[in-house]
């Protein structure tokens, strides 16, 4: 259901990996808050020229969670009304943009993309990648799921880059997969999302 | 001249070089809202200790500007009101905080404070160094100046780190070491701070 008279707002989307994430969370805010929207795809070779970087000179792609959530967050469906509680979620924010996204991309970049192997730069940012993860479990209390933690570390196989947090994982009732306990399979859990829509339905 | 009945805020101060910007930055928003405040320091070794972490789980001096501004600023002497202006000073924080700070510090940890030379590690950053200068200089029209730039990138001596801009340099009236053209030092700069103010005084 999408609010009436509203001019469906057109996201655009790149296929660059580590972008589409960012790309994909506007979807999301726009999905929850019943905001109207088209989806169209550039190539990421367009997005260091114009008129790309007409609108972000930088020549990423920019997500505009704020004003999204300004406009059109009436509800406070995504956000917070109380100033305090506001800028706790802005000081998350910044941690992940100014902390953890530059640094798992620099990790990402020499243990994947770089031609080379240099292994005194990978072990400075594996060793962030993984400060970034202490701080997120010990005071945060929940754990900034990345299926992809293993490729961004290269962790010998079968090793579970998250064994350090038995805890935290078990809290939540999750297995290392990022699937609830007793689950096999994605087919499985989309079974159980169904199951447990459905419920609520009933309630 | 301060705003009366208000309780001073605690400024925390590190002396860690790179951190210091961002917490004068805080004294300069007091200091323009004529809000008063009282500044304490502490020892960098602190920082990722308690009771520091519970303030910053990350274990940075966050400056919590945003929450200044929307708490003191009700003149709106250093944020915007309109929103389109508002997301677009937004967008220009994110683009410090997301880019030119993180990748600004690699330079600086590979070129000044590790202990070995990695010359493929520091070409990628003093790169992106270079390239931030550019989205600067080209699109955002002014520069982030930064006095340290010849460090931060180790250029031979002599070498003018912003020779690449010079129209934008003399657009602002200013030499390479950012003093205005025609002053010689720093005594000289400040005479002239305080005949401009006597001038506009006297308007």
């Amino acid at each position: 259901m999408t609010k009436p008279n509203t001019k469906p707002i057109t996201v655009w989307l790149t296929r660059k990996p580590s972008w589409l994430s960012a790309s994909w969370a506007v979807v999301l805010i726009l999905e929850e808050l019943q905001v109207p929207y088209v989806i169209e795809s550039f190539r990421f070779n367009d997005v260091k020229n114009r008129p790309c970087t007409d609108i972000c000179p930088n020549g990423g792609v920019p997500g505009m969670y704020h004003h999204l959530e300004e406009v059109y967050d009436t509800e406070k469906k995504v956000t917070y009304e109380p100033l305090n509680e506001r800028q706790l979620l802005n000081q998350y924010l910044h941690f992940q943009m100014s902390g953890q996204g530059p640094y798992y991309g620099q990790a990402g970049w020499f243990n994947v993309l770089y031609h080379g192997r240099i292994p005194s730069t990978i072990e400075r940012y594996n060793g962030q990648v993984r400060r970034f993860l202490d701080v997120l479990s010990t005071y945060l209390s929940f754990m900034s799921w990345n299926c992809r933690l293993d490729m961004l570390l290269q962790t010998p196989p079968g090793e579970d880059p998250l064994a350090k947090y038995p805890d935290l994982i078990d809290d939540q009732g999750l297995m290392p997969n990022d699937m609830p306990k007793g689950i096999n399979n994605i087919k499985e859990y989309e079974e159980q999302i169904a199951r447990e829509a459905a419920e609520k339905e009933e309630q």
